[in-house]
């Protein structure tokens, strides 16, 4: 199909398709004549898949650029794979790679260093699970971080909810794990590892917000039944 | 004190004081004269926060300063607080108020209405779990536009991780919810309430990949026993 084509398929403008293509987001097509190309299923899967990554789960065109190569350097083992994704996702970019905010230039004081209280706590509670992973995942130094302010806010009494946390991050990796291993082909399986990774987080932010408004009604509002009768109510 | 001395309290540069002054981030000190103010411990607190916010769970001051506005309201009832931290956090923010890539100006196809697929996968789930919430919150569009999206990619297969990331969702929130109760006072409630919220993400995504990792290695690669002589493991 035409690049004209290849936009009708995906929804996508053609001025956004180039832009993709000049930025190594989508591979070239076959070249038909000097200003055309012919493209296939291959790329209306990658269009599909780049505007997932941009656009619901929010990656920067730079961390989108990473990930597809990732996907297609082949040889690369899943571990490696599922760290390239992790490191992907925007919102925890913020906690892996802490910048002082750019209030006015001056700047803050440095951010605390990984070795604070919170890695500590985080490297007992990988003990007593038998977690294993590399000093370089960027979740040890995510959940570190949101520990010691935990603390410096006064608020050890949210260091209680960790054990729930990870009993939560420990269902949600097995069932990620799950459908990897199902995916079949190791190109399906790839897929589903960057997918899963990426837009995961969103899943689980999104869930975690209706169960938390669900969970406050139940214990500081009327009872739900008294809902059913409002308008507003949606599920 | 002085905003020297708040400084010196915080590890926050003077400039960066003023601008969250400025910004409505930071409430007045008492005026002592003209050009100075005193400053107490709920400065301190505040200080605290609004860099825990800004610095770690990556809020905008927009976002940073709708938070600070619902904690300074008094009134507002609990419900309506989780709504404000939950909409407040930057990275949900991409799936729950969409925007099309800035790509080249020109713009893509319009997002997918929250009617689709999932959007209705959403709705019977929190049926089938007794989830009772109002349309308004924003973790019934996240959440859909993440299903929708593993529709498209031909990923149907991840929709049988929603049961375990639903699962996740409750633990985390019951464990949030019992945080708040925990807290005593009604100042400490909504304190639990906006940090839990806003930094509660970024704890589970970190916890997210620890356990992806760990779970991947075990599956995938050698046994966990033979990492405990790599110079590289942290846990």
């Amino acid at each position: 199909m035409r690049m004209s084509e290849l936009s009708t398929a995906t929804g996508v403008a053609v001025p956004t398709l180039k832009f993709y293509r000049r930025e190594g987001l989508l591979h070239a097509g076959e070249t038909t004549s000097p200003n055309q190309a012919r493209y296939d299923e291959s790329h209306v899967a990658r269009v599909r898949l780049v505007r997932a990554m941009v656009e619901i789960a929010g990656l920067s065109t730079a961390s989108a650029q990473r990930v597809i190569a990732a996907l297609d350097d082949g040889g690369m083992p899943l571990n490696s794979l599922f760290g390239v994704a992790q490191r992907a996702v925007t919102m925890p970019a913020a906690l892996a790679h802490p910048e002082p905010a750019a209030a006015d230039g001056d700047g803050t004081a440095e951010p605390e260093a990984a070795d604070g209280p919170g890695a500590r706590i985080i490297a007992e509670l990988c003990a007593r699970r038998g977690w294993h992973v590399h000093a370089g995942n960027p979740g040890l130094a995510m959940a570190a971080r949101v520990l010691d302010a935990y603390a410096q806010l006064g608020r050890d009494d949210l260091l209680a909810t960790v054990g729930a946390y990870a009993d939560a991050a420990d269902t949600v990796a097995r069932a990620d794990l799950a459908a990897v291993s199902g995916a079949g082909s190791v190109t399906a399986m790839t897929d589903v590892v960057v997918i899963g990774t990426v837009l995961g987080d969103g899943l689980l932010a999104g869930l975690r917000r209706i169960a938390q408004e669900s969970e406050s009604q139940r214990r500081f509002s009327a009872p739900p039944a008294s809902l059913a009768a409002d308008p507003e109510e949606s599920c």
